[in-house]
């Protein structure tokens, strides 16, 4: 059923987004105070619908902020941006949207269809194309099931639009929407792979919005309570689609490298045991990639790989994972729709030019 | 009056453009040989109009190769590509062009509209946005006399179209542009600029296609009559509104430095005199911007300065200049439309970073 979100909600939102941001999808305490702000000058508040209740002829704009986390965060997203790339798309096709959806999960990407909303008063999906957040456009599900990318839409600070258009092909549309952030600063906000509301239900990862801000709402609670947030972060995914998650390491971040070249941030981060010899390798490519211990894989994309703050359980993206931070590292199944042979083509290993086979993390490490 | 222009006419309009191209606007052979590819498969000929003859409320669309020459010459451009830019910009605004009009003057980019024409059956105009080449797209008198170029379109070879719309902004443009056509593969097809037949008649460097059949008629000619080329150039020019030409040197080609650099051809070459000692620079981008003699400054942008083979006058570009090339090296006075003040800053020495004022050749270089 269709609810509400006010200004209240958005703190957990925020939260439980960048956790399945798995260290992408932008910072959670911009993205919430963006949003915040614009509610103060609207309605107050956001509709948000279910996959199930958008009408099958709806116009659906999936929408997103793109660049490399280190730019975003320090070249901040202007409001009225998100809205002028939704503005631009709907003059290029002479269509207007109906609702927007979240490109991804993440801290500020799932805000981005709020901020547009609070706006304009458009409607919300809950679901998006990722279930978590990933570095390139065509790695969706709206892509892994058959919706194509173009025509898309960029925007940037200074009121330029740019449309892109390369039919089929998102690869080529990812590759040319990259130079043009690139050119825009590093960061754009973006329309891509609008579809019918028929082709939401058939493509979307659902109920991603709810599922953020359950998690969040269970790490508040944790906090309150003095309960282990792991704990209450498995209790919680275990009611979702993404059911599993494991803790795959805890200790102290020794090491940090990271570049930013191509349009993304590339890196690795190296994590060292309390009081034992052992150490957790986390590749990263804008989201994480693959976590590997004393050169056991334990984890690799689709499956979620999150960096927590040990007490309480809060995201920390790539771009603020610093020396010394005493983390959890957990994995998080994804949801059956992100591991069909088509879903993997779009975004398992081989996708990041990675040769090690997918194996689902409850298989990898079986008990919990 | 309009008049038509058939294979027959193709090889002189490419020989005079490449003068007029300044080293710069594309090769003149592979610009001849694709519209006559192109005439061969249609109705074999193409209606030029002439400025006055274009409807006020014309939707005229100027049309261009893009990308730095050394790119274009190797990686030849597809014969469908022009056309989908122009298809995509049309989609883009919802209205059909009634004509296409040269961006500037060159070897390929006087050809482009005809292979366009020729293709579709639009009517090419007779004059141009530069009256030579310059390397950058808000270098324009369309730009200079108040036509926005936005929005414009680009095509690759691969079918993707791109709409860039920066408002007013046309260095914007021309940035985003250039990291598109980089993005490419360092060549494009665009639109820009798209304007009404009034617009033409207030913004254009009128008759320019005809100024280059003349040149290249009169380069053709005096071959036959065994007749110093400079001095059939030189009377072709002074019945036209470029009116002024000088020789500035003839010599050796004996040095030349060329580097693809942020999707141009930068560089500089020298050229030593037959039995003095006395040398000449061009610098360039893309297209020559300066002339210097042993220390003295003989031309600059926007007047044309044209590298010519000393025998049959033929040009060459900058992507084509070797050592051991004997050569004339020409100044042309720009037309009086390209030399108001708000033609010199949209494209006189200032907007190229250079420090020298604009002084006419014809004041450089009182005799003729």
């Amino acid at each position: 059923m269709s609810f509400v979100i006010t200004r209240d909600e958005l703190p957990d939102l925020a939260r439980g987004a960048a956790v399945l941001g798995t260290g992408g999808g932008g910072d959670p305490r911009l993205g919430r105070a963006m949003v915040a702000h614009a509610l103060s000058g609207g309605p107050g508040e956001v509709t948000v619908l279910t996959v199930d209740e958008v009408p099958d002829d709806a116009f659906v704009v999936p929408v997103a902020g793109m660049g490399a986390p280190t730019i975003s965060n320090e070249k901040i997203p202007s409001v009225e941006a998100p809205v002028a790339a939704l503005r631009a798309i709907e003059r290029h096709l002479g269509r207007t949207a109906d609702a927007v959806i979240p490109v991804e999960v993440g801290g500020m990407n799932s805000m981005v269809p709020l901020l547009i909303a609070a706006q304009i008063g458009l409607p919300v999906i809950d679901g998006d194309g990722m279930g978590r957040a990933f570095p390139e456009l065509q790695m969706k599900t709206f892509a892994a099931y058959g919706v194509p990318g173009s025509p898309m839409s960029l925007a940037g600070v200074a009121g330029e639009s740019i449309i892109i258009d390369t039919g089929p092909d998102n690869h080529r549309m990812e590759w040319l929407a990259r130079g043009v952030t690139m050119r825009l600063g590093g960061a754009a906000q973006i329309t891509e792979f609008t579809m019918t509301g028929k082709q939401v239900k058939d493509t979307a990862v659902r109920g991603s919005l709810t599922v953020a801000m359950r998690i969040g709402r269970a790490l508040r609670e944790a906090r309150a309570e003095h309960r282990d947030p792991m704990d209450a972060l498995a209790e919680t995914i275990a009611a979702t689609d993404y059911e599993h998650l494991r803790v795959l390491f805890r200790g102290k971040v020794i090491d940090v490298e990271r570049l930013t070249d191509g349009g993304f941030v590339r890196g690795r981060a190296t994590v060292s045991a309390f009081g034992e010899d052992s150490r957790l390798e986390i590749v990263f490519q804008n989201e994480h990639l693959t976590a590997t211990r004393d050169g056991r894989m334990l984890c690799t994309v689709p499956d979620l790989i999150c960096v927590l703050d040990i007490e309480s359980g809060e995201a920390i993206t790539t771009e603020a994972m610093r020396y010394g931070q005493r983390v959890a590292v957990i994995g998080i199944a994804a949801p059956p729709v992100m591991r069909t042979e088509a879903a993997l083509g779009a975004f398992g290993p081989a996708a990041f030019g990675l040769t090690d086979d997918f194996v689902p993390l409850e298989e990898r490490l079986p008990v919990g």
